[in-house]
């Protein structure tokens, strides 16, 4: 079963169809949606990514004839394919360069070798900019005139959508909104490349264990201090820890709700979406949950006066609808996009 | 004469032709320009301001009729008018709000006003992004596949191009680059909106003035002394000084390029565009000069390294060549695609 979107039948869906792929270190996702952008068939297959790329790619081949049969559907339905993988990689010649969670696969041809295996054309793409196309297209922003998304994990991602234009960048590194600066300090904290201030060094889950962990050391009290001095604090333990009320986790929550308003503001002055919208696991529990309501509206309260007037009384900060679906379904509506487009030539 | 573009005949013109009217607090420019985004025929007016904004409108309707007849082309040739004015703007009804040099324009319907006295549709834009799509159609960015333009100033403008998309924004207010923020400290420099930490804060005029005027009152010696004393320091005493070596006046300006690379880096990991581009009057002396190419240098050297791996040697930062130029080029750029768009329905 898909994470948050319902399947439809083939027979209520609007035709041509598109397959979506979303390679993560752990499972590829392959989903058959239609042209609304709602799923008609999904399965979920485990990466082994020792196995390499190329037995990968002919594994999301058969898994995606496996649900167009599943569906009832024709191989014709299926007019193209969209594929999204952690970055870097080079959008122009379908390559994937050096992706951090897949050592096995640095510099490979994967746009072609999917094609090839699919017997279908492929729109490549970055998967955290798919999965801002997903939640535009048909999750959180849907119908907007446009969005950022910020994935929060253990890097910050981002999204950003302007009507029909993904903002991929002219080599391939638009929407990294985790490499926004938010401190001029030069002893400001780093992150994982080490760069000094950047809004990952603040809000990345790595930001987020060590202001605890720091806390601690310092001689804070907390009911975290077990888990400190044992097998190390996780952002989950953070969150728990927050919910049941200890103090210095609760610090440290909102304070990285104060972190991310800051980025926040410069995304809203640079790009003035009509939402931002927040997915990705870190999200403390995240809608309909105390901690993670109070998380963003902390975030909101702190974003909203920082603004130029007239954006403060339309501001918009809500978290993502999909879940880890957005990337299979961003994947497939960036195919349909790329499908209408050679039409219109 | 038009400030940076050269004129060219109308026999040399690829039709049709498009109408490109610049407001500003003093001059009103109106140019008619080629298909190609070349210039045809100029003309600048005082703005006269207190006259308001209905008689304004009908002088830039005479002043295109005069260039019209000056270039000797027909009426007809000119198909549609781009009309850029300062924001805060509501491009949806085309209206200008309350722009802060036009104090007896609030409040009116612009670009409807203009358009019954021009007898032609018009597109209205904020001038600092027609002025980044001018840049983008026929100046610095030219033939590029995206740019963000900065404009130094009193304030910080920005304007953002991605292929045909202008990051206008949802509510009018994107690329406001000047109100990304920089420093998370709650002491940090306020921007004339009273805005703690943003870019303007650090870059604008009022910034290149107060941190020079603070060092002398601290008791740093510099030859701007005397002109803190008495009349207050300008942007261009600064500059001037800086170039004449004044310790403390270089500073001042090298610390602007400093602070400038932040909000560059910000915006190249947002956007990743094509190039990064340099306009306004604040440019210490701009491209070909020694202290302006220092200052470019600097702001190049400071932004490398900070960017991630892949986009440090892909790094493109120049001035911008149109020059004033660029706003009414680039709204008549503007007025082209909305009738290209329209003549594609």
């Amino acid at each position: 079963m898909p994470d948050s979107s319902q399947i439809i039948s083939a027979a209520d869906a609007k035709f041509p169809l598109f397959a979506g792929i979303d390679v993560g270190g752990t499972n590829i996702k392959v989903g058959l949606v239609d042209d609304l952008g709602r799923t008609v068939a999904y399965r979920s297959l485990p990466t082994e990514a020792d196995r390499g790329p190329e037995d990968a790619s002919e594994r999301m081949a058969d898994g995606l004839a496996q649900i167009i049969q599943q569906a009832g559907v024709e191989k014709n339905d299926v007019v193209q394919v969209g594929l999204a993988t952690p970055g870097p990689l080079d959008l122009e010649t379908g390559m994937l360069l050096t992706p951090g969670n897949l050592p096995d696969w640095w510099n490979f041809p994967i746009r072609d070798c999917v094609s090839k295996h699919c017997q279908l054309p492929v729109r490549y793409a970055n998967d955290a900019n798919a999965a801002a196309f997903g939640e535009h297209w048909s999750g959180a922003a849907s119908g907007l005139h446009s969005m950022v998304l910020l994935t929060l994990g253990t890097g910050i991602g981002g999204g950003i959508v302007v009507g029909d234009t993904l903002i991929e960048g002219a080599y391939g590194c638009g929407s990294e909104c985790g490499h926004i600066l938010i401190d001029l300090n030069p002893n400001a904290r780093r992150d994982s490349l080490d760069k000094a201030g950047s809004l990952e060094a603040y809000c990345g889950a790595y930001s987020v264990v060590n202001r605890a962990s720091e806390a601690i050391e310092a001689g804070r009290k907390s009911s975290l201090t077990p888990m400190c001095a044992g097998r190390g604090i996780t952002p989950l333990d953070v969150s728990n820890a927050a919910e049941a009320g200890d103090e210095l986790a609760r610090e440290v929550v909102m304070d990285t709700a104060r972190y991310l308003a800051l980025g926040i503001v410069t995304l809203i002055h640079t790009i003035d979406p009509s939402s931002v919208v927040l997915g990705g696991a870190m999200n403390f529990g995240g809608a309909g949950h105390p901690l993670g309501e109070e998380f963003l509206r902390c975030i909101r309260d702190e974003v909203r006066p920082r603004l130029l007037l007239s954006l403060q009384k339309v501001l918009k900060i809500e978290f993502a609808q999909l879940g880890s679906d957005a990337g299979y379904i961003g994947a497939a509506g960036l195919a349909r996009l790329q499908f209408m487009q050679a039409d219109n030539k």
